[in-house]
């Protein structure tokens, strides 16, 4: 057993092997949810102009004292700037608007009192100087770098893009990926009665959710038998059409397990077989020939699960160009079991305490083959190997599903 | 200022005034993501028979002292029940086969040797009853319920889904969503080059990013003038094709926020209107003559943002039938600006501690136009009204983007 490397030994393998996806350019309606690989600076100050914060009037307080004024003229959002050239008078401004060329204060309409064209200051307001004057270039300046790539585009980084008139964006192309499931004992989700000794297929629909999850949308579902040369077959196919395959099941030490040798036979090098932990440890990953990463599963629904959140998705996410943010860390409501040699990965629910701590309880499943009780979790943690069972209180990375 | 109602009596009068929306039924490959509006029950024993965990022999320990046995059949998985007879005798058996009739251990492929027929115990290996056997129905009974109705769709239930038969699932219907930007001074992102006064659409591209990010995919983008007539016969249009209107701008009290006005000749029931926030205060909710659910927004794009992740976001997910969960909560790491009279929301960027704490650093934006600084947080604080600032430490609740 302790030959077998660590889950951070694996990790560190398959983040040293992976390659870099290819980037695409697309329109800003289809960039949500992708992973930026350009920079992007400010196209011009922001906001362009000294912009109006409310609407009301734009005055000059050359004269400090004075509380009437007349109406010069209307300064609306989107209109290009009028000229206030008399600090008698006063321009109608509404929010997002051009400040009036010789204005320096904007009263808001509420402390306003409107009469014909006259305009009064409600009694006991005192302008200042710049009030309610967004200032041209307050936010960013041109060519200020505003995205870096690597993020994720989420709501505030559309924006910006919007923004800063990014109609097209480069970001990386969202690779093809093939789930191949394993095993003759699996009946399809539709059969029915199943046979005996059957089960259903679940463990690809399950990866596939994970996946789409985090944006590989392009998947698609596949099955072999349990037989070598067609196994190899299949897979020859889709190494050919695919960036990415994922294997569940036919990865331990039995007669029938041969998708290391299929893989093998059609160039795939193996970068590690095995992992010193449970569930998940006769996980197997390597890159085919041109560069295809090639993750075998195990075919035990938790095990296939765990290796997927731990391994894969952040493998595909460092794939695509994704800069990894550090795992989120929980604390244990209850002790959970551990393993002298192995790392174990334990199901457990978070909820936020009164302390602003995230409080991981337990789940465990009983086999690696049960899943029944996962859908009441959010994700596994991550328990170091030790003698003695992890107590409440230890702080923990946690992979959510 | 006194008698505007406070963030949480606006959630709830929204929660209060919303529809549930429709049903509908998906094929599994499409579910993923989804909101199950069903009852799942298992529809077998899980596992459905005593299953070998293992890959190795199966034995019969009628004799505790027998360490070799004649290789009587081969039991695989997928393959109908083999039936041993004699307990000197074994049975060859793979991972998620069943377990032999007339067998009650499983020895696994390591803890053997085999010579040509015959399979010898290693030395020291002591079976045991029911060893590496996963017995039938031991991760749940037929007719459990495994799924409740308000579950989002991810890898666990697909699985169960999956495993359980349910080739087609019951989930919410995805509503139509058309987000409308109002404001003259708003340039498309293309327009080159921008003319004076003039700002680019950027709110709805993120509002649509958010919403994506939640399964809401059906979003389309428009814009109107400032212009009552054309504004309410455009939105008009929206009421007949749309579940969910989201409008941003054109909801303080100037002379050109007549959105307001629109919805009211067009029967939309005015549910509230400004709310005791920073940012985000002229925000209005109502609900249509159909149950259209018509949130219009602040133009600002902080404030639009904050009120999307605050109220939109949530409401429709309620609506979509969503179990609700607490909110995530976060200790701040340094102290943030409150107001007497306000909820204060404030952008953080989260990072989780060595004690487990999800510790929030404020990066308060200067004005609430401004989020180029938005990229890098991950959403903001909510702070009730305060005469002091929120010192460091502080537990808040958080929402992300």
């Amino acid at each position: 057993m302790s030959e077998l490397p660590s889950v951070t030994e694996a990790e560190q393998r398959i983040r040293a092997s992976l390659p870099l996806f290819a980037t695409e350019r697309v329109p800003l309606d289809a960039a949500a949810g992708r992973v930026l690989r350009q920079h992007v600076l400010a196209e011009c100050d922001q906001p362009p102009f000294d912009r109006v914060m409310m609407d009301g009037i734009a005055i000059t307080l050359a004269d400090a004292a004075r509380r009437d004024f007349t109406v010069a003229g209307r300064q609306m959002a989107g209109m290009a700037g009028q000229v206030l050239a008399d600090s008698a008078g006063c321009i109608e401004v509404t929010t997002g608007a051009m400040v009036p060329v010789g204005c320096d204060c904007v009263v808001p309409v509420e402390q306003t009192v409107r009469e014909g064209d006259h305009v009064r200051l409600v009694d006991g307001w005192v302008p200042a100087a710049r009030q309610f004057i967004h200032p041209r270039g307050s936010d960013c300046r041109q060519g200020d770098r505003l995205l870096a790539p690597g993020v994720r585009l989420r709501a505030p980084e559309l924006a910006v893009l919007a923004a800063n008139g990014v109609a097209e964006v480069e970001v990386a192309a969202v690779p093809k990926v093939a789930i191949i499931a394993t095993g003759d004992e699996l009946a399809e989700v539709e059969q029915q009665p199943l046979a005996d000794g059957q089960i259903r297929r679940s463990n690809d629909r399950a990866l596939a959710a994970a996946l789409r999850d985090r944006g590989f949308v392009d998947v698609q579902l596949t099955r072999v038998p349990d037989d070598l040369a067609a196994t190899t077959a299949r897979l020859a196919e889709l190494l050919a059409t695919c960036q990415v395959l994922v294997l569940s099941g036919g990865v331990s030490v039995g007669q029938r397990d041969f998708v290391p040798e299929a893989l093998r036979a059609l160039g795939v090098d193996k970068v590690l077989h095995r992992i010193a932990q449970r569930p998940g440890k006769p996980m197997w990953f390597g890159i085919g020939p041109r560069g295809q990463v090639v993750f075998a599963l195990p075919g035990n629904p938790v095990s296939a699960l765990v290796c997927a959140v731990r391994y894969l998705l952040p493998a595909l996410e460092q794939a695509m160009g994704l800069t990894s943010r550090p795992a989120e860390r929980v604390v244990l409501a209850a002790p959970a079991g551990t393993s002298p040699a192995l790392t174990c990965f334990v199901p457990v629910r978070v909820h936020h305490d009164d302390a602003g701590r995230a409080a991981a309880t337990p789940v465990p499943a009983p086999t690696s083959g049960d899943f029944s009780a996962l859908p009441h979790t959010d994700g596994v943690v991550e328990l170091a190997p030790s003698d003695h069972a992890a107590p409440a209180g230890t702080v923990a990375p946690l992979y959510r599903w």
